[in-house]
């Protein structure tokens, strides 16, 4: 199989404002014909580094695609670079510095000298034509692999490596290819789902399984290769099956979805309706839940009772219930579960409350507790959980585990 | 000069959807301190080129950063990598893992085996706690460099870091200090900005000066060097003056504070209180006004009406009102204002109705168009806006509008 690494020039990438995202584009295009990217470099305009950069990678990667420093400047260092890595000479095209110049005379402006410059070549390689812009791009086929040189702009670069390396990489990738599926988990540690995925997906190279812990969430991603798309989505089929059967209703959605996008097809395809009172999330839950275009089929009305007030006069919430148990307490998100239910006259009432932080925990109520209610017409039931994070991470983390208990419901 | 690379670890960084981003905020730490970053490398899960990488950069660069691959799965290599490119052993580490433990204890849960790997440690690593995770990171001064291990989740690598990793390599950076500043400005387009206040910036070379447009934020960015942070902080002091006086009101933070710290800070210092009715943000408002921590000190209550039922039974909106003019019209905006500060009993109600689209767009009403109304003891007003972007953009645009306008109010 033939593996690609990217190597992005520039100093502007290496601020803390900018980095490359053609890497992104190109690693797409790349993957679809088989070809992994397995390693990025970013690297300033520095010729002894990117020559570096460029030697590596061609000991490791079949294929090497940089993208940048073929601008008319002193900085633009990539053309001798590449020379310099594979041990050939720069030339001096005539060709290429008359298309240059008259590109320059169709906006009737003389060429600046510096420009002369696009116009060394490495010996032996293809000229890649460059109808945005004035630097041609390259293509060289080498015994230590292959290397494209390609401009730092998306619109130059993009069509460039569309119309010229792509049918050239897909030529030599043969019949190769590469399928992805993202398998999302809710209510389980990242540790707790690899010991029991682990048995599975170690039997198999192909596809090949990465886990991923991204907020409250676990990603199971599988990558699998094969001659057709077809072949290469059965082989995902068969891992994903058996993953499921290990996790059961823990993994929430196949394809990438998120818990938002899955709660509201289930509450979509069924008819029902739902309505959120949230304390500690503050609007996130129903933020989340109308994320999702066409939500207004399904999502009613949302409160928020930061107040103990507002929790008494808006939900129906009895004072004393507060006053004996707390506003943070299992008697008090029930109740707030079904006074938004019989408010908003829906069929499920969903409902948080607990200690965000970073104030405000006690040894006994701590940070990080917090009590999920559900109500529908056969009553009301609850969840207690501590949640780990800041502030930020907490209120995230309940309004997935309050999702997520909803979800659970509507399976 | 002190030069750094930054090594980010994670096959999911490879991938079309993913990539690194930690690296921006270490370079802006590092670049603070004097330390300019030479390369950046992503590498997957894969131990033979993680080592190389690691190797090569110690080969060029004084200090390399690693970010992620201290997970407690097979796939996470950075300890062993470590040890390798630096010749030295892994050790196992027993107080680490009775860390690792009791962290899983405090949560009622138990220790899954697999992350007893999480306590094999580089020989001679100085350990650098992670309260946020299970894994420590690790600091390690070597005869070739510095090397420091992060874990990749920013938010433990971001606090360890600041607290561990900065302290040790001011020590080392000599006397260049690195200050800057991010003025945030709401209400004004980027080229508005950049007219108005070029002139002035285009003066100075220290300290540089980069706008950012970000969402419907435009950043001002400052950077000046000096010999002290007391010279470079005096520096920016001087080019911000001048760009307020510029900007006007439209500057709403100094030190880079977010919007809603902002509003939040100022109905604090008043003492005035605020509720939320919202219709296209789902909450957004609401969610965000809660982010701060100690908002429920000006924060009473906020609704997501979402439905029209809801807006007239929560809010007391008039049936005919909506029958009339629509639920998207500045009447309707405005009798939302006024029912969520009566009904609330706040300083301020403040409401948002417009259309986040995809759909739901008309010639007359276009998707984006939103209509903001502030309701206080003087009355009720609203501001008729239309936003570019998908729905993501136009609710996040709307509730920025909607603070900002509550903003100006409080000044």
């Amino acid at each position: 199989m033939l593996t690609a690494e990217i190597i992005a020039t520039g100093s502007e990438l290496l601020t803390p404002d900018r980095t490359d995202t053609n890497s992104l584009w190109l690693t797409e295009r790349l993957n679809s014909i088989g070809i992994e990217v397995k390693l990025k470099t970013i690297v300033g305009d520095d010729d002894v580094r990117m020559e570096e950069a460029m030697r590596d990678a061609l000991k490791r990667s079949s294929i090497v695609i940089t993208t940048g420093g073929l601008g008319p400047t002193e900085d633009d260092v990539t053309r001798k670079v590449a020379a310099r890595a594979l041990n050939r000479r720069l030339q001096f095209n005539d060709a290429v510095l008359e298309n240059i110049r008259a590109k320059f005379t169709r906006l009737n402006r003389e060429m600046p000298e510096i420009n002369s410059r696009q116009a060394m070549i490495v010996e032996g390689a293809q000229l890649l034509d460059n109808p945005h812009g004035s630097a041609p791009g390259m293509y060289i086929e080498a015994d230590k692999g292959i290397v494209a040189c390609l401009p730092g702009p998306p619109r130059e670069m993009k069509p460039m490596f569309d119309n010229f390396v792509l049918p050239k990489l897909v030529a030599r990738a043969g019949e190769v290819r590469v399928a992805r599926r993202t398998l999302r988990v809710a209510g389980m540690g990242e540790s707790a789902v690899d010991e029991r995925i682990a048995p599975v997906y170690k039997l198999y190279t192909n596809p090949q399984t990465t886990i991923l812990f991204n907020r409250s969430e676990i990603e199971v991603n599988l990558t699998a290769t094969a001659r057709t798309n077809v072949e290469a989505e059965l082989l995902l089929d068969g891992l994903a099956g058996q993953i499921e059967e290990r996790l059961g209703e823990a993994v929430f959605a196949f394809r990438g979805e998120t818990m938002e996008q899955i709660v509201g097809m289930r509450l979509a395809v069924k008819g029902l309706t739902v309505a959120t009172a949230e304390s500690c999330t503050g609007g996130l839950i129903a933020e989340r839940l109308t994320d999702v275009a066409g939500s207004s089929v399904y999502f009613m009305e949302g409160v928020v009772t930061y107040s103990n007030d507002a929790k008494i006069r808006s939900l129906g919430v009895p004072e004393d219930l507060i006053a004996t148990h707390g506003a943070v307490s299992f008697q008090v998100a029930e109740a707030m579960a079904e006074g938004i239910r019989r408010r908003a006259n829906v069929d499920y009432g969903l409902s948080v409350t607990g200690i965000a932080g970073p104030g405000g925990g006690t040894a006994e109520k701590p940070v990080g507790l917090v009590y999920i209610a559900l109500a529908d017409d056969t009553g009301v039931e609850h969840r207690r959980v501590i949640l780990p994070g800041d502030r930020q991470l907490i209120r995230w983390r309940a309004s997935q585990a309050a999702l997520d208990f909803l979800r659970r419901r509507l399976l």
